[in-house]
């Protein structure tokens, strides 16, 4: 009886566990259709950064008037996995992008650019059975705890759409997966001639 | 008898997972005393990301010859637990940082700057009974299995020591972690005026 008691509380214990990974892991929405922040995003899989990154026409003229932005992309750990192992995404992946404002000059820095405070969250999830388009970019302000849906016709959506490397996703500029993405061969044609 | 054999496992399953947490988080060395490459470093916790930054001679004359970097700074999880719950670094913390070329132009990317391939790897371990200045760096070449101790009178060490925000580190250019360290009182007294 002592034994059932430990075995049922081992039983209990790596539910907890296990709940808690997918509670962190998959998108949860508000009921108006809003995704709530996945306030754990910096604890995922980071994939890159860029700095003043220009590949539209939104980037650009955001550019010009507060100056280059740094972005910071993280996805989900199970979704990275995943993608280790497929070169796809799965269903409930998410993406976090954060943009950081920069500073040359701090401490014993003299040139080049480092990061300081969060100006800008956006998220883009990969939720089949909800979305027409399969994904979604939701926008956040930096101290909001939702997001709302950015549409089907949202530039980033038509954007990531045409010119995602893998699905609607810039494999392209993740120096790190865009190997795994060839050697599994899911590149687009486009992207991989 | 059944459910005795069901509580071993179970047993035995928690064990590994917590054997793999620690081999994974904790600093390995060869017997000559260089340390090992922790080779799930990108699945750390990301703390930030530079381009070109020149905090030294040394980076200054890289620059001008190579041309701007970006690095990416990633810590152990134990170790970025440990830090959010107390402004310190525990016995055992390491860092990666990797180094990066960058690109303007690919794909639909007109501007700015992203990231490429991999071209340096330095880390930085807190093993105070192994150390006499308590934190050590190694530098590995990009396809190094294992890199050695700079020493303590290593250009890193001295600044790093002198210069860091919190303990040896510099703390000043993580920005989720300058506040943690602001409230828990944890940086240096100069810093922190």
């Amino acid at each position: 009886m002592k034994l059932k008691s430990i075995l049922i509380l081992l039983l209990v214990c790596l539910n907890v566990v296990g709940q808690q990974q997918i509670q962190h892991d998959e998108p949860q929405y508000t009921s108006d259709g809003q995704l709530k922040l996945p306030d754990n995003y910096r604890e995922w899989i980071y994939l890159s950064s860029g700095l003043g990154m220009t590949y539209g026409f939104v980037e650009s003229a955001a550019n010009a008037v507060v100056g280059d932005r740094f972005d910071n992309v993280f996805v989900t750990p199970r979704a990275y996995r995943a993608f280790l192992a497929t070169g796809t995404w799965p269903d409930k992946t998410m993406f976090v992008m954060e943009v950081r404002t920069e500073s040359s000059k701090g401490s014993i820095n003299k040139g080049g650019h480092f990061q300081q405070g969060l100006v800008g969250l956006e998220a883009h999830v990969k939720d089949q059975s909800r979305f027409p388009t399969k994904w979604e970019f939701f926008g956040f302000s930096p101290t909001a705890r939702t997001g709302k849906p950015q549409g089907a016709k949202s530039n980033c959506q038509t954007c990531h759409s045409a010119n995602g490397a893998v699905d609607d996703t810039f494999v392209q500029f993740y120096p790190t997966l865009l190997p795994v993405a060839k050697a599994k061969g899911t590149l687009k044609p486009e992207i991989a001639k």
